[in-house]
């Protein structure tokens, strides 16, 4: 058994029979790791990499899919202490590590060009003096670029990455255009996007995007639409498929 | 009543109440001169422009909606030629205007700086040596990037609009990364996508963008997706709304 600190709970991720530790004071995983989770074909062995890791879920949800070793990265102490009891809870020991450290030193952890698939949902906004942030910390540094950016980001994923290896992001349309910029910088090509509408007739507000580094130019495909609820503000049945499991 | 010449017929597009000559050994306009047509806010008065116009159908479709004058440029004289009978045919001749000229000839008939939208169905093809071309060179000119491509075009929209002009294009999205960089060459700045999927569950081939010439960087949409065709294969209703008007 693991030890639950005040205001902390299990939920379960019934899709992938995943349980995970989460408090609202401190951070909750979003749709938006469920997504990511679900977005990349994953290598059957090798080594996943999870930058801005938060409370593990990316990693949790993906390790009933995979036996490759799956390294998570998280700035804060108190999300990577509940990712690393989320680890324990579903004896996951053996194939999964989380590091509290800020993702610049990631090379501190894991080799330069070693990592086959690294997934990252990073904080969205931009770091602006007027930009309204949370006043939980917590949730400030997970959602607002304060201690990491997009350049550090791909940057780093850049160094990580094997030749041929693939980043899955997840992050907000209005980024887009930035994002494919700065990839550019670091010779991450991309290779396949997927839009998510909240409902139909509304513009997509999560970009799902898989680039490899150093690959080839040619090839650019978007993927099938995904709509999060429907008229009657249910989860459409694919997502109740990602998060339920059927 | 305008001549037809041998294995012409006219088209009616309902949803706008414009008849259009068209000729399967020349060229017929395609679903995605319709999409193209309903797919940028139309300015009320101005002007505007329609590069590689073919035989004029993205033009003819526009112009019910909008009192602006509207030029088209086709380098192919024999579908200018259709184009100008479809003009008489449906008694516009006040408000619309076909040049046969190469594009990169367009600053002859029209001012720089003087466009307030352009839109744009050009050739999808790279001219590649191994590429199968259309053996009917009509139709191969209009696929292929034979006798223009996405810089000339970008260039020379660059050119044509005013300042915060606007330009709409039609492409595969395939191309849409190598697009995205041609147009920030040419001070064309991406505000808006929209993807078109076959049917449910099958990746965009048709791409919708929208620039802004000199436009701020900030703000980029990705619009409510668009489906050719449903289950049964027939047409979705928001297709059928623009071919049919119901």
């Amino acid at each position: 058994m693991v030890q639950l600190h005040a205001n902390e709970r299990i939920d379960q991720l019934y899709a992938d029979d995943i349980q995970i530790i989460q408090s609202k004071d401190v951070f909750s995983f979003s749709l938006d790791a469920v997504l990511l989770a679900n977005f990349p074909r994953l290598p059957k062995k090798g080594r996943i990499v999870d930058l801005c890791a938060g409370n593990g879920a990316v990693g949790l949800f993906m390790s009933r899919k995979t036996t490759a070793e799956i390294i998570q990265i998280e700035l804060q102490e108190r999300l990577a202490d509940m990712a690393q009891r989320s680890i324990q809870l579903n004896e996951l020991q053996n194939q999964m590590r989380i590091y509290t450290a800020d993702l610049k030193d990631s090379l501190t952890y894991i080799a330069a060009d070693s990592v086959d698939l690294l997934v990252c949902n990073p904080p969205y906004f931009p770091q602006q003096p007027q930009s309204t942030k949370n006043p939980n910390p917590y949730l400030a540094i997970a959602r607002h670029e304060i201690h990491t950016n997009l350049d550090e980001v791909l940057q780093m994923t850049s160094k990580l990455l094997k030749t041929n290896g693939r980043l899955a992001l997840v992050h907000r349309p209005d980024r887009f255009l930035t994002i494919l910029q700065i990839m550019r910088t670091y010779r991450l090509v991309p290779k396949r996007v997927q839009f998510v509408y909240p409902q139909k007739g509304k513009d997509a507000n999560i970009l799902l995007i898989e680039a490899i580094k150093d690959g080839k130019e040619e090839g650019f495909n978007v993927s099938p639409p995904l709509f999060t609820y429907d008229e009657t503000q249910s989860y459409t049945p694919e997502i109740r498929q990602m998060l339920y499991g059927s």
